[in-house]
């Protein structure tokens, strides 16, 4: 078993770099104090003997020698980098885990068969410089590096000279490593596994998602002085779409979920009608005939609505990818590592993404959940318990050491 | 007659100050724009020989000297500030409309009785310190100056400190000047005048204001990983709320108006959905009994609307007035002015808000309209025809000058 106690006061380590407003973090990546962490992560790696490997989009690997020289390594980890105003352990545990189980084969001296390398990837919040996954999402040919590293964030620096500020750019090309498995221990971020009363979420697939941005445009006109029937409301083309998005997710719940979280409207004055709505829809399911029934309904009953309301509607996919089924060998032995552990166990579906979920697509992967308070994540006041922190990194532990080799 | 060529050259004049980014006007209140604004402005009435007066919240009062020392001046004026993406007529039509009655009056060498005093009020559009109409509403009595000097704009800055930095706070207690009337010329901002073929709007009442800045609260939770039955959802509350407000204004239409201009989501980001909406209702009818009506019925379905999705609701009145009915010499004074020199006219309400409704509370006043091309105002591409600012400011000439006796 993995030491719980010295996961956690890494954790809390860790937490005092890029500390919050309201004691979570804000730790983006990219930023002074990512480096920071990096160099904190760093440091407590080599302290196990580790040799760290950084790539051009400044994923970091920390490996741990293995006794078989040729075999490929396994790989473990998550990322480091938070939201603005996010919590302590969303991406942390997943890395600070992995590190958790070299520091327990280090003080055994137990070598597996297959190196085990601590990963740290760049950017999965996404929020600095969208999309979220950025560089794993690189590592696995979904983006070219050239289109990353011209991301651009809210004042206009790039991604690519943000990461040779920090000095985390590395030499290595992006994606050449083969990995004989992938493992990631994650918070939830949502409120099932604390529902069912549940230690350990064994991920059998994710969901896919498509992101649709929307233009309604209207006719900007003054709230006093226009009659009712010569407006033309954006706004509501906004609350209809809302209200359609929501029952189309309920038709098929509880495989799908659907809603818009982001909104600007123009020119968002008091007194003036909106002339024009931009937000953007999340639609999500892990069945692909789900997310294409929801496309089809939004595409057919949308336009209809707007035209009826005298607004036009433009559609543009910014974010999508298809769901991930993990793969089957990874996840036996993730859930028969709880088994063997003793702790409660179910199996889940990943509702958010995560960079496991575009590393499935080049190598064998899998994830371990644990729950979270309230289901609360993407906040400062995100909350996880020791004991789970602890059975989740037991069950990371034994999954990576079995799939690795004793 | 007044020379129409002569008001519009002063009008493209006056727009060269603060222009926007699509041919209108960005010459924000108190902002440096805004101070070269009034330096020409009152540089042209010291060219008619006026002196100008200034009171301690910015307005302009410039005085052209009647024949009997003892009669109250009649006032006549609008504001020259500007929306952030302003036109270059609304309120500056009114205040340079006030210029070319005494520029007429001064090449003919004609005294009224009364004097004729032009004025500018500071701040009406409230954009950078809402409320709108904030020097008239001081100086009828409706706020207090030290609660204006208190309102700040999006950066944090003071009204009080803005004022004083460009120069043009005066001495003058704000409210002390006694008024023997009060004209307002002011294009429409709405579609009616042009729709009816009409040169002439006068104004007969003002429509009565209710902004009902609502909260909505949910719980930001993932759009991801958060299940449907487990979400409570701010937008939803804002998406029904939109369309109550519309349902509910359209029972009462043509007789009133309702819609939500300004949204603002929290966190305002793609995945997460959103835990808080602060939006604000304008409802608005010349008719006080269905203001009272439509927000019976708002505070009677809405908290049931956000009961059933789980979201509270708190509301807070953060502008309101009654509908004004201007005074019934002043108004047959500018509808007989109208008739006199031939323009086509109708009576009509005031859709949106100005200088005059509060000026009515303390002075006889009456409003004109002139039409503006399909009724757009508040935005760069506003525009009025030469006809129509000639026709406008004619009629003001006469109501004004037979108020003012010869
Ligand atoms: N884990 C996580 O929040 N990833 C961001 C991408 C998503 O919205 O699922
Ligand atoms: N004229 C004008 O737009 N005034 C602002 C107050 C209002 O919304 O009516």
């Amino acid at each position: 078993r993995i030491d719980g106690d010295r996961l956690w006061d890494s954790l809390m380590e860790m937490a005092k770099i890029g500390p919050g407003v309201a004691g979570g973090n804000n730790r983006q990546t990219l930023t002074d104090a990512d480096a920071e962490g990096r160099a904190l992560f760093q440091k407590w790696c080599q302290a196990v003997g580790c040799t760290m490997g950084l790539d051009q989009m400044g994923n970091m690997f920390a490996r741990y020698e293995g006794t078989d020289p040729d075999a490929l390594p396994v790989y473990v980890g998550s990322h480091l980098d938070t939201q603005p105003t996010g919590g302590k352990y969303d991406g942390v545990l997943g890395v600070l885990g992995g590190l958790e189980i070299l520091r327990t084969l280090h003080e055994r001296g137990i070598k597996t068969k297959h190196p085990i390398v601590v990963v740290n990837w760049t950017n999965e919040e996404g929020t600095r410089f969208a999309p979220a996954m950025l560089a794993s999402g690189v590592f696995a040919g979904k983006h070219t590096q050239d289109w990353a590293y011209d991301r651009k964030d809210a004042k206009g620096l790039r991604f690519g000279d943000e990461l040779e500020r920090i000095g985390w750019r590395g030499d290595e090309e992006v994606g050449a490593r083969k990995m004989h498995a992938m493992f990631e221990l994650h918070i939830e971020q949502g409120p099932i596994l604390e529902a069912e009363g549940k230690d350990i979420g064994v991920v059998t697939h994710g969901q896919g998602l498509r992101w649709i941005e929307c233009t309604v445009t209207g006719k900007e006109s003054h709230t006093g002085s226009t009659p009712m029937h010569m407006r033309v409301n954006a706004g509501r083309g906004l609350a209809q779409i809302t209200e359609l998005v929501h029952e189309i997710a309920m038709k098929h719940q509880p495989n799908a979920v659907g809603a818009i979280g982001h909104i600007d409207i123009y020119p968002n004055s008091r007194n003036i009608i909106p002339g024009k709505a931009v937000f953007t829809i999340d639609f999500r399911s892990h069945l692909q005939e789900v997310i294409d029934a929801m496309l089809e309904e939004f595409h057919d009953r949308a336009p209809k609505l707007c035209e009826a309301l005298g607004v036009t509607l433009e559609t543009e996919i910014v974010g999508q990818f298809n769901p991930p089924a993990f793969d089957e060998g990874c996840v036996a032995a993730v859930r028969s590592a709880a088994e063997r552990l003793g702790y409660s166990h179910m199996d889940i579906v990943s509702g958010a993404g995560h960079d496991a979920c575009w590393i499935n697509d080049v190598a064998p992967t899998a994830m371990i959940m644990c729950p979270c308070v309230d289901g609360l994540s993407h906040n400062e006041a995100e909350e996880i318990s020791k004991d789970w922190a602890r059975a989740g990194a037991d069950v990371l532990f034994h999954a990576v050491v079995e799939t690795a080799g004793v």
